[in-house]
């Protein structure tokens, strides 16, 4: 193996944070842990152990998905949709013309479009602050029958003084997106301190400099947050080419529902598909089948909100992933593709629950956890802003996703004896090559073609094509 | 009204965290909120549904704190007393004498008294990293049976590098007080990781400086934590005169059985007691009488562990409390008065939490809970660090506290129609003089009387004399 291939490995580190195997057994939890798979017949039993919402709603509300018995059931009971109904459009927006307009950021949209779609069930709008509160001390909501649903990341509206006094003592405002558009009416809404400090601290776990959601979100936002019912006018598009990715939730439970899925396995992720994380996911499909599960759909379902600079962006990632699925890599009849419209937050093992808490609403009964999910290195220090190990053992001890089976994953690197990605064993240490990466950017950069078997060739020229338009386009600015 | 007295009444906002007065049912919560006191055929019923522990343990266990049937059962079933039985004393002390010592903090002794008597109930020693992270993340702990217990604090042992190379792989370690006595064995440890900038963000909300706690026993802590079970080898003592104030929660438990309590009201408290506060509570007991209780007794119950070098110390404190009851201000045959051992962390909305679950397991069914509970100014902002309702909200929805009942109160101030302390009542608002006090330690130092109706004699007295003592201290100091 030549320095050129060792190399090419140290590249991907950027993306190793999801370069690891599965391991269902693996774990090293102590007695809090919670990684035990569940057989086939208690997934339709998870699905009868959720109580129906008592709470009435003028919302439409999909009853289990429209489901099958199979799927499990959506957090709170009821899936979520918070367009308004096709025949009260009209009322609605000649309603919303009238109505005080608070301008939102792009930011912003992604939250409406995640309540909107029911990702955020049984959430009907952007946070009360008795919901706000309960997710930075708790990370769940308890609902009205004293169970609780998982809620770790605060989905809230910030409004500057001016807006505030512009709402004045109105009860419902209308949302206009950046395009000036008006996308939606917040109803009954409840107007309450927006104290930043402190959700930084409780969301981050840290109020270092340069988070990027910070920076992107919070740094200029406003000292009041804004709750409320949500009235979405229309489905937001982004006009990308990537619409038909965007599948709500209730889409997706129809789609599995037509493939007769009787589990869903769900891999959220953030960067380019390598050959690690596909054996993973078919080696999951391996032992789903084991256990006794006759048709374990894939859901592959990469974020498509807010990123970090840094980030391969989403048009990019998709066309890679377009390449993994046309070159066999994962099969596409075991594997559906969407986009989950979540902006990342960075924020470790806070937002892994969050992650793992939008697919159960999908339908998704196993989520595949590796290391350090949902983390970044720290913004000033030289070392990861979370313990790798944290996320899995937190989302294992969650409130709210008992229902869920977490699948934790063992690190993958390259064999050099296979020349391909394969579980790495510490009793042969020597074998492996591990991806460390910040020199991933300058490698692609170069075009140098990866060792055999470590991804496609054609998921491979996507990020030499994007590596070369960056650094082109950066040429240009220079 | 002269001005003196209104520059007596500003005095007492530093004593105003607690200067407030009871209203069951008012409340600014929203739909999150649960402040519904509960009939007296509740209370026994609430003990009744506490699941009893199912993991067999060594630890010597109080069933229900020896208790009879009206008291609300503790915290996962059953009382922990992590003292070891008195024949076992000899061959544990001879123990403790061969193990890896640790020299523990004045800081860290007082949490050893707190879990050696059972107010962490069902911990069972320093937690370890399971635990931490519930507590950081979710404020609470599973249990085997699928229930939660709050547990908002972490309740850690901080050990440096050089500590942990002592320990190497000993399973136990012998914990020793700063008097070079040995205090305890902790048992089948685990050491993590301490990260201080995660922690004091998710404790505090906040990693502004200056916060007293982390001065106290973070700052040079170490960075490691040590986990495990406490077997500790005699009751902790401090010889300062008020050992017989430290009751253990079994010992609390046994008083209120002794004296025949129906229900037991905890009013926690790091401050002097004025009328304001006793209004408060012989207020409660009345309402509690009117709700069909025999027999309320209230456990006044001031904080005795670490607090901020401008609190008034616990010494004074305790002689201000009894002069209180001496005067016949409150009732001692239906007041208990003991010392609650805890450090404080003044870390507000999370650490009400902790205050109000330790009380459930000294047999408090109710918790008076007030403006801005364990809270403070912001150490360097001009505002408070906790939004002043919070603390109750966040107590309100708290889990595992399902079965404490919450009493928030109303705003006292002084009444100078009728001289005494009352309710405030907006529409007479200019009757009342409200208590802003950073001025109150220039006052008392200048020994000027109260308006009557303020505090009993005797109990001013006492500030007086602390404040004067202090003044002289620091003159000789000078």
């Amino acid at each position: 193996m030549s320095s050129v291939a060792e190399l090419f490995l140290s590249i991907f580190c950027g993306f190793a944070i999801c370069c690891l195997l599965l391991g269902i057994a693996s774990s090293s939890s102590s007695s809090g842990g919670r990684f035990l798979p569940m057989k086939p017949s208690s997934s339709s039993a998870a699905a009868a152990v959720t109580g129906a919402q008592e709470e009435e709603s003028a919302a439409a509300v999909q009853q289990n998905g429209g489901g099958r018995q199979g799927l499990i059931a959506p957090d709170g009971g009821a899936l979520l949709d918070l367009h308004v109904a096709a025949k009260d459009k009209d009322a609605k927006t000649a309603e919303a013309s009238t109505l005080p307009q608070i301008h939102i950021s792009k930011v912003d949209m992604e939250w409406v479009h995640v309540l909107a779609d029911g990702w955020a069930s049984p959430l009907r709008g952007f946070m009360r602050q008795h919901e706000y509160l309960q997710t930075l001390h708790f990370n769940c909501l308890r609902l009205n029958d004293g169970s609780f649903v998982n809620m770790s990341i605060p989905i809230v509206l910030s409004i500057t003084d001016e807006q505030k006094e512009v709402i004045g003592a109105a009860s419902a405002v209308t949302l206009v997106a950046p395009t000036g558009t008006p996308l939606a009416i917040l109803r009954n809404i409840e107007i309450y301190a927006h104290n930043r400090e402190e959700r930084i601290a409780r969301t981050w776990g840290t109020t270092a400099p340069e988070l990027p959601y910070v920076q992107e979100a919070l740094a200029n936002s406003g000292t009041w947050l804004v709750g409320g019912d949500l009235e979405v006018l229309e489905r937001i598009k982004y006009n990308d080419g990537l619409d038909n990715y965007r599948l709500s939730p209730a889409e997706l439970r129809a789609e599995f529902e037509r493939r007769e899925a009787d589990a869903v396995f769900a891999f959220q992720l953030r960067n380019p598909v390598h050959n690690g994380h596909a054996l993973l996911m078919t080696d999951t499909r391996r032992r789903l089948l084991e256990m006794g599960y006759k048709n374990p759909i894939l859901l592959l379902h990469p974020l498509g909100g807010f990123t970090k600079p840094d980030d391969v962006p989403l048009e990019w990632r998709m066309k890679q992933h377009e390449k993994v699925l046309e070159e066999g890599v994962l099969d596409p009849q075991t594997t559906v593709v969407a986009i989950f419209p979540s902006p990342m937050h960075y924020a470790g093992p806070t937002e892994v629950q969050w992650h793992a808490k939008a697919r159960i609403n999908a339908g998704a009964n196993f989520y595949i956890v590796g290391r350090d999910p949902a983390g970044m290195g720290h913004p000033t220090e030289k070392r990861d802003l979370y313990d790798p190990e944290h996320g899995k053992l937190v989302l294992s001890m969650a409130p709210g996703l008992e229902r869920l089976n977490i699948l934790p994953f063992r690190v993958a690197a390259y064999d050099k004896t296979k020349s391909s990605m394969a579980f790495f064993e510490p009793s042969r240490a020597q074998d492996f090559m591990f991806i460390s990466g910040t020199k991933m950017r300058n490698f692609a950069k170069e075009g140098v073609k990866p060792p055999d078997g470590f991804m496609c060739p054609g998921g491979w020229q996507v990020l030499v094509d994007y590596y070369r338009q960056l650094q082109e386009n950066e040429l240009q600015t220079v």
